[in-house]
Order: structure tokens, then C-alpha cells, then sequence
């Protein structure tokens, strides 16, 4: 991971996934708000997307752990041997490790689609805890490394743990756009802060930055602020974008419902009916 | 802002700050207190009030950023030049983004007002996170300093980060009067302490205080808690004199509603009226 | 305050107050789980106890205040002098700080059961700030002293903080039986260790301590963990003595709430009523 | 403790407990959602469960101190001598304490159980108070201690006040599967955890690790993640198996209820009625 390429991948997979929550929620939020009190139901095409990110984090996630394994100089699948080093490739060992979570946070989403059983907000529970591990392990990665190194992954964590927190509270206040939102608008922060770390310390165009001089330190850090600005921007335009487009297309067939019903494929619409019939 | 002058500019500006909000949410407590629990109409007169408020906010931080790039030693809007120093003027551009938060804080304001479609609770999100960065900005701000700069200053973060963590919580807890005198309160603190911080480090009278005195730290501390304790006092006689100002000409106009329609000009009450029948 | 008694005096009282606020909760407690759904009207009596208690908070941080300021070796007032040491007596202007927050507290006890105006909560509000302000001048206080007095007062402020925190979720969760118990054991735990920090400090055997043993840290740490577990005894020991005392009493009066009445006096009766007839 | 065995047997106890608890929940939460509605009465298994898991915690506490006291090397209830060294096996008495408050809280879920008089809640403050007395007492235990030894410790902290907060936050939202879910396992984490350390600390094979080596630092980290991935894989799968069981069971019964009553021995089925008819 130490070039470029390395902090782009997840810098592009966590914008991805900021701006795939982003519109899931907008979606449901003008569900939740256009629907008459009595009727609860949500609607099939929900589910599809849940499945489909869910399956998406799954298959990302065992990918990820693919590469990192069986990569030229990985380790592939070793974690020790008899020589004097006594553990092999640690780095690409952790960042597999965090890949499993999002991988076990992949599993309880789509779990929680399939079935009933499974209690409400353990996909959020799973979420928060495969952000804590993230930053739990980058927390101890950062040791010993220059200052302003240490100090652009160190504003990463926060917009980490804050991520994790803020999925940790969905838990318990659920279907709160605010919280939605936030997580969504974390992820993008996330995403658009290692795309940063990877301009700061591998640039592209060659010029090597002073990793020891205090005035680049304060600029990072006034930086990350300007990403949370962009990153609010960000979310409020896709709120707004997503918004009027669905009530565009809702007026034009009159009902956003049905408009919904008709992208999923009448081949299994029997099945939908029937699993929306168990919905509670 | 190394001087008297640029600690008195914000100081003041957060003492007004918290006396305005400290007034608005007893008139809106007030109203909510004296309303018949059918409805729940709120009065164009609040409205406006939160209107100007946000206009304020964004003009000011507007105003301040305009200042702060185009001072006669300041940046210009250029943030590194090919010279030997990478960054221009980093201390301006870290108030400059400061004053941008509570910019997007004031536009937040007018949105949640102009549209129902913005979700509630995202006016207190914005001015939670305007007072987080301007937090965080500090605390990097802070390092390397005297030992007394940096303690008055990290006293000054108690404050910030007290009102982030109380208007973040008004997220979830909304129309509680506790936590609004709290916010109140706590921007009075701020306030007030700004001008302790100028008469401290830049003393009027000319006589330097030792720096690196302990008993000056010890007494500074001790000097926080008399502020908290003014705060306390003039939130509780801004809440009673607003309380019996408005009960004495209610009584008088008979109506308080009566009372706050004739504040807003008769020309635009139809549309008012309009308005107030989209509230819910 | 360096020397036993010093540390005696506020022991005693931190002791008073937690078993007075446990029988205070315990009655109330009682009252509320014997009420008839439909009534909620609190007896009188309960008023008394809470003008009495925010009375008793008012005197003594009066004479504390008063005390710390005019005894012989005191400030007299005076915060600063013209000649070398710059600040006078600062210790007792910092207790004088923790009386006056606490003076504060009964203010805000008395007010809100005088008048309805008062928010619910603000008593439970400036507690918590009141013993926020005992822990953060505290926390200042212990300072560049040996290894054992650091770490003992330390402990202290686990304490203090825990109460702080204990009595601002009571300013949003009311009438919790176990939040309130928390308080009052908080209160107890805090002052038997002011006493036990008395007997480790200034021992009244004369046979000083090692201040820098580590042994001796160790023992202080188990020490306290003794003093939870003796604090939860106690607290429930004053719960059923009192539960079942009232209960006894009022099996005997038929009804607790005649027997509350008589004990206030015939003469203000009337007036009592009349307050009656004004609450919620 | 310092040898294999001493990590391996409170290991064992908490894997113990945290399937019993996950087990206990499940069969709770199986109740709660397959009852009709108006019907809340707890059959008297749930009672018979909770003074049993009570028993054991106040029979083990009870086992605990007492074999730490009297043991060859223990200090035989001595606390301290006249000679030089002033604290006797300060090590035995801080366990002592530790199971003093497991035990206390096996008390408090008893008598939970017993009277209603006691406030729902109680039990699980006590076992909130339990594991932060322990991490507690283990913070200030891991001081100067070689790097691994002190960094292996510091995450069973995390798992030890991650139960804490977990149990505290159980005393105000009760029967919420999550919380009861991530309880347990956090005790399997500690459990897992405990034996980790005594296979890193004391291993059986006898190669030692290096203390000191960053690697085993880094190693150790990453293998906590793995613990927690097995705690929720463990969780997940009692889940499952005991209500699927559940329900096979309660489907050829043809009521679960009237299975477990049958469990229940005729003998006592007169008082669990009358107690039953006391439940709220």
C-alpha cells in the first residue's frame, strides 16, 4: 500500500460507498415521508439495494483479502515461519483483517433481509464495529512514523471513529436522516481524505513534501476542514439531486410505488409480493 | 489578532451571539408554555427572527473571510507561492475557514426555514460542527506557546467544545429550554472569555503578566469559573426580564400572538398567512 | 485546609448530604410507586424538605465562603497586593469558588420549587456544573505533588466527575430511582474519602506515610474500590430502613399522605393547599 | 496468577458466563416475540434461571476470596505487618476485591428476583460496577511492566469497559436484543482473551515470545480483531442453535410455555404460581 494506487483503491471504494448510502437513504427518507401513516411496507426495490450492497461488500471484501494474500510479495496465507523474522507480512495480515469486518458487516445486512430473525440494527452494529477495528488498527500503525505522516492518518481516525460512532448510535435511533446523512457524508470524508493522504505523501508529481516541517502540519490539518466542507456539500447536493429527480419521475407515473415495482422485474414480482406479505 | 483588538472583534460578536439566542428561545418558550396544546402553529415572527439571524451569520462570516484574506498583510486568496515559505499567511486562512463553517452554520439556518424539505435538527448539526472546527483549528493553533497562552486558550476550548457537544445533542433533544439556555449561556461564556484572553495576554494598561507564572495559571483557572458563574447569572436575568417583558405586554395586547402579528408589516401578512398554513 | 480537620469538615458534609438526598429519593420513591395512576400531585411536605436542603446549601456555603475569607490567615478579600507575590492566598479563593457553585445549586433548588417559571431540571443542572467546578479546580490543584497525594486525590475526582455526570443524565431522565440512588451513594463515597484521604495524609496516629511508595499507591487504589462497595451498602441499608419504616407508619395512619400532612404545621395549611392546587 | 493456570481459570468462568448469558437472552427475547401481546407475565423458568446464575456468581465470588486468602502463599486475611514491608500479597487481596464485587452483584440480580422492592435496573448496575472495578483495578496493575505484557493487558481493558458501558447502558434500555447480544459477547472476548494472555505470558509449548519485539506488539493487536470475529461468530451461532431448538421444542409441545413449566418440578409449581400472580 505504500504508493499512490494504494490509498486510491479504498479512497475510491469509500467515496463509492458514502454516495451509494447517500441515495439509499434519500430514497427511503422520501418513502417514509410521501407514505400515508397506515401503510408501513417497504417496498421490494429497497431490499434489491440491500442485497446488492451487502452482496457488493461481501464480494469487495473477499477479494481485498485475495489480493493482499496471494499478491507477489504477500504472504500467502503464512503467518509465521521458523526463520528469524518471526512474522510474515503483518501489513498485508492487518489489512485483511479489516477487510473480514466489512466483509461480517456485508454478511449481517444481507442476513437481515433474508430473515426476520435477525434483531434490527445488527447491520448497524456490524458497520460501527468494522470502522472501530479499522481505526483501531490503523491507531496502532501510525507508531513511530514521521510527524506529518502520523498526523494526516491520526485526522483520518477521527473521521473513522466518528463514522463508527455514528453508526453505533443508529443502532439504537433508527430511520433518523440526520444520522444517515452523517454516516453517509463520513464515508465520502473518508474516501476523499485518502485520496489527500496519497497527494501528500506519494504526489504524483514527484515534489516530495518536508514530512518534519510545522507549517505543513497546520495546512493538513486546516485542510481536513475544507473536506468536511466539501464533503457537506456534497451530501446536500445529492439530497437535493435525488430528491427532485424521484419526485419528478413520481408525479410523472404518478406514484412513486409503482414506478419503484416496475424496476424490479416482473419474473420475480410473485416472490417480492410475498416477501413484502412477511414484512412487519 | 495578535493584539487587544482581535480577541475583542470575536468576543463581542459571540456575546451578542448568545444574548440573541438566549432571548429567541425564551419567546419561544414562552410561546410554547402559553399555547393550548391544539396547536402548534408557530408565528411568522420566529421565523423572521431566525431569517435575520442566518442572513447575520452569513454576512458576517462573509464579511470577516473578505477581511482576512484582503488586509493589507494578508494572503489575497493565495495560499502558497513558489518561495522559499510553501504557505501564505496560514494563521488567515485558518480563521477564514473558521468563519466559513459559521457561514454554511447561518445558511443552514435560512434553508431549514425557507423549505420543509430540509430535515429538522440540521441547523443545530451545522452550528455544532461551526464550533467543532473551530475547536479543532485551536487546538493545533495552540501548540508550542508560553505555558499560560496555551492554558488560556485551552480553557477557551472548554467552552467550544462544551457548546458543539450541547447543540449536538439539541440534534436529538429538540425545544428543551435547558439545553437552549445551555447553548445560550455557553456562547456567552465564550464570548466572554475572548476578552479575558485579550486583557491577559494583551493587557491594556501596558503591565505584562509572567507567562510562565504557576500562580497566574492557578488564578486563570479559578478566574473561568466566575465566568461560568456571570454567564449563569446574566442567562438567568436575560430569561426574566424577557419572560415578564413579554407576559406584561401580552396581558396587555390581551393576545401575544396578536402582539408579535403587528410587529410583521401589514404588507406582507398574506403571504405570511400562507406560510403559516404549510407548517405542520 | 492542610491538616486533618481540614479534610474532616467537607467529608462530613458530602456524607450528610448523600444519606439526605437518598431519604429524600427513597420517600419520593415511595410516594410515587403507592399513587393512584390518575393523581400526581407531590405532598407539601417534599416541598419543605427542598426549601430546607436548598437553605442548608445556601448557609453553609455562606459561612464557607465566609470563613475562608476572614479567618485569620485568610485573603480578607483582598485578591492581590502590590507587592511581589501578585495573587493572595489563592487556595482559599479557590475553595471560596467551589462554595459559592454550591451556594448556587440551593439558589436554583429553592427557585424551582418557588416558582413554576424555574425549567424542571435546573436544580439537577447546577449541581452537576457545581460539582463539575469542584473537580476542575481540583483537577488544577494537584499539580506537581508526590506520587500517593496525586494518585489519592485523583481518586477523588473519579468520584466527583462520576457524580457531575450522574446528576446532568438526571436533567433529561427524571424520577430514576437508580440515577438518584447513584447521586446519593456518589455523594456518600466522596465524603468518606475525603475522610480516608485525612487519615492517609495527615494521620491523626502521627505515623507519617511514604508519599512516593509504590506499595502504598496500590493499597489506595483497593481502597477505594472498599469504599464503593461500602457506599452501596450503606445506600441500601438506608433504602429498606426507610422503605419499610414508611410503610410501617403509614400501614399504621392508613395513609402516608395523612400522615405527611399532619406533620406540617396547621398554620400554613391553607397555603399549602393553595401551592397544591398550582402544580402540574 | 502469574503462571498459565491463573489466566486459564478466569478465562474459563467468563467463556462460561457469556455463553450462559447469550443463551439466557435468547430464550428471554424467543418469549418476548412469540407473546401475544395484553400477556406479560415471565414464566417462572426466567426466575428459577436468574437465582441460579445468581447463586453461582455469589457461590464462586464466595470460592474466590477465599482460596485467594487462604492459599499456601496468601495472606491469610492479613492485611498488614509490623515489619518493613507494610502491605501483605497486595496481588491476592485486589483479586479478593475484584470477585467481592462479581459477588455483590450476583447478590443484586437475587434479590432482583426475590422483591419487587427493588428498582429494575439494579442488577445490571452491579455488574456494570463489577467489570469497572476490574478494569480499574487491572489499570493501575499493568504499570511498569515489559511492552507486550503491558499492551496485551491494556486490550483486555477494552473488552472489560466495553462491557461496562454496554451493562450501564442496559439499566436504561432494557430488553433490547443488541445490547443483550453484545454483552455476552464481550464476556466470551474477555474469556478468549484471558486464555490468550496466558498462552502469550506463560506459554505451555515454553518458547518464550519476546517482550519487547514491535512485531509481537503489532501481532498481538491484530489478534484481538480475531477475537472479536470469533465472539460474534460464537454469539451468532448460540443464537441460532438455541432458537431453533427452542422452536422445534416449543412446536412439538405445542406451546413453549407449557414446556418449560413442565421443567419446572410439581413440587414448587404452587409458590411459582403465586409468584407469578405477583408479577407486574
Amino acid at each position: 500500500m505504500a504508493n499512490f494506487g494504494g490509498h486510491a483503491i479504498p479512497g475510491s471504494f469509500f467515496l463509492l460507498l458514502g454516495f451509494w448510502l447517500t441515495v439509499k437513504y434519500v430514497l427511503q427518507h422520501y418513502w417514509r415521508t410521501n407514505q400515508p401513516k397506515g401503510r408501513q411496507i417497504t417496498p421490494p426495490f429497497f431490499k434489491k439495494m440491500e442485497y446488492f450492497e451487502g452482496g457488493f461488500q461481501i464480494f469487495a471484501a473477499f477479494v481485498g483479502i485475495m489480493v493482499e494474500q496471494f499478491v507477489v510479495d504477500g504472504p500467502h496465507a503464512h503467518l509465521f515461519n521458523k526463520d528469524g523474522n518471526p512474522w510474515v507480512k503483518l501489513m498485508n495480515w492487518q489489512h485483511s483483517t479489516m477487510y473480514l469486518f466489512f466483509g461480517i458487516a456485508g454478511i449481517a445486512l444481507v442476513a437481515s433481509n433474508v430473515s426476520k430473525l435477525v434483531p434490527a440494527g445488527v447491520d448497524r452494529l456490524t458497520i460501527s464495529l468494522a470502522l472501530f477495528v479499522e481505526g483501531f488498527l490503523f491507531y496502532f500503525h501510525v507508531h513511530n512514523r514521521p510527524h506529518l505522516d502520523a498526523h494526516i492518518h491520526s485526522l483520518l481516525l477521527a473521521a473513522v471513529f466518528c463514522g463508527s460512532a455514528s453508526a453505533m448510535l443508529e443502532v439504537f435511533i433508527r430511520d433518523n436522516i440526520i444520522l444517515e446523512m452523517l454516516r453517509g457524508g463520513l464515508f465520502i470524508l473518508q474516501g476523499s481524505w485518502f485520496y489527500q493522504i496519497g497527494f501528500v505523501l506519494y504526489p504524483p508529481s514527484g515534489k516530495q513534501w518536508d514530512l518534519e516541517e510545522h507549517s505543513n502540519v497546520m495546512f493538513v490539518t486546516m485542510c481536513f476542514c475544507w473536506h468536511i466542507a466539501v464533503a457537506l456539500l456534497l451530501v446536500t447536493c445529492t439530497f437535493s439531486l435525488v430528491w427532485f429527480t424521484v419526485k419528478r419521475f413520481s408525479a410523472r407515473g404518478r406514484d412513486i410505488e409503482i414506478g419503484m415495482r416496475n424496476t424490479s422485474s416482473k419474473s420475480n414480482s410473485q416472490k417480492a409480493l410475498l416477501e413484502e406479505s412477511d414484512e412487519e
